[in-house]
């Protein structure tokens, strides 16, 4: 049983109306206010030595790509901190300044938190609000005939994290993706997109989320993946790391389905929907390209 | 610096206006919606042997009892769940059981939340909403002259622990307050309590918090205060049980100040607000009681 199938069984049973079963990036706390939430564990979602304003900045952009992806603007957001009890009085001083950074730049507010002594690994909570201009964006609008489109560029944070633990030479552009993921608060896909979502955990299994949601099958096409210069560089050198790139999550980009033909800055068409179920991701020749995990999963 | 004084110091100036410097058990999302958010961990906050039932119970409880001392009913909830790696599906399952229970107990829903793995202990957050029907009950309204009052029994909890670490003997009625609160979400204390909070972190402690927030002192009377008939039998043989009592927290009982002659069933008045600053505990002779520390503080 994985993370998504736990989460269908013994959570969505209790969850409201307005939650959406549990398999959307918020859910609705009333008409026109979002709400989300994500935690971060130090090791898992983050390496731990970064400095502090990084990671806080990190915390806060993950759950402002979930209020994006529902077409929603954030406005509020309160802070769960558990630290181990030697953290000098500096981290908390660097992590309230990327905090702060982070506000200025998104317009948000601090609404409230938390903050304890734990004896493990730096794990942090944040709940994240938003407001609706639009009616929110779910999985579970996609049809037949939508193209599939993707904001920004993949794999990029992928790479990086290959490259903190050791098995790529560094490059600092995609270092630094990972550790600050650039959330598309300002797509404004609110009437554009059928469905939505972001891409937190792998493009293959996030996208098999909409499909699943929505009842329908994706055909996408390696050969339109947008990616960096450096991912690009990479990829030639070595064509295995496409695994990565379209498995390997902490994206944050905004994956949607949307009629043909739309022009948006900054969006790549990357696929179509088709009738029946499943992701395929085909190479030039239309040839099925097959991995051992379609992204991450915790458990 | 403490943990009040660091929220102070780096978070309070992130604040939002409706966020009341981050002093209050709960902040304003909306003129009628009230948010808090407590964290839980393994080992710190509950012993982590518990049937994973009543940890989704304390969970949720400690969270009700914020909103309740803010004057809310709670609506909804989000939970964070950081889970060592090879916890039991039958682990899950109880969790969502005891949050299913007490779901139907207090007529609230579960929006959303979050599971991650982590390499540390259990470790939990939870987001509660609450609607108000009334203005807010703040810890800054306490006035000279007011009586001060507290819901329930004190210091079972902090007994109960003290049981739970070996150094008193077991007594289950004891036991029970520390692993399942009874938050006072029926109190109903909108329009009559002029400045309300939690006992969460020991009375003297959480007292305090409400005369700095308003600008006065408090007295208190050891003789007055609400014992069970555990607690009292504890006391008569070992009289310094008084400092785990009025210190030692857990009690999620909510304290407030009105009027004097204020007759509610299931409060006691406990003492009262005088003009100056400071908690003073007086015993039946009015000399002041002292103590190494007020309450619990972390870090």
């Amino acid at each position: 049983m994985d993370e998504f199938d736990r989460i269908a069984r013994y959570f969505a049973p209790l969850a409201a109306p307005s939650a959406f079963a549990l398999r959307d990036d918020a859910a609705l706390l009333d008409a026109r206010t979002v709400v989300t939430k994500d935690c971060m564990v130090a090791g898992v979602h983050f390496m731990g030595d970064e400095d502090a304003s990084l990671i806080a900045r990190k915390l806060l952009r993950v759950n402002l790509s979930d209020i994006a992806a529902m077409g929603a603007r954030p406005t509020h957001y309160l802070v769960g901190l558990m630290a181990p009890a030697l953290t000098p009085e500096a981290w908390f001083a660097a992590f309230a300044r990327g905090l702060s950074e982070d506000q200025a730049q998104y317009g948000i507010m601090l609404l409230g938190g938390d903050t304890t002594a734990t004896p493990g690994p730096l794990s942090l909570s944040l709940t994240m609000f938003g407001r609706l201009e639009t009616a929110p964006l779910l999985r579970s609008g996609a049809k037949v005939g939508d193209a599939v489109y993707m904001s920004g560029t993949l794999g990029d944070a992928a790479l990086g994290l290959r490259m903190l633990q050791g098995s790529l030479s560094p490059r600092g552009a995609l270092i630094a993706r990972y550790h600050l993921p650039q959330p598309r608060t300002d797509l404004a896909l609110g009437g554009i997109a059928h469905a939505c979502m972001d891409i937190s955990d792998g493009l293959l299994q996030d996208m098999g989320h909409i499909a699943r949601a929505s009842g329908v099958g994706v055909e996408l096409e390696a050969s339109l993946l947008p990616l960096s210069a450096d991912a690009r560089a990479l990829l030639a050198a070595d064509a295995s790391l496409l695994e990565p790139i379209v498995t390997g999550g902490d994206d944050y980009e905004i994956l949607f389905t949307a009629p043909e033909n739309l022009l948006l800055e900054g969006v790549t068409r990357i696929g179509r929907v088709v009738a029946g179920e499943g992701v395929h991701l085909r190479d030039a020749d239309g040839n099925a390209l097959h991995f051992a995990r379609a992204g991450y999963t915790h458990f």
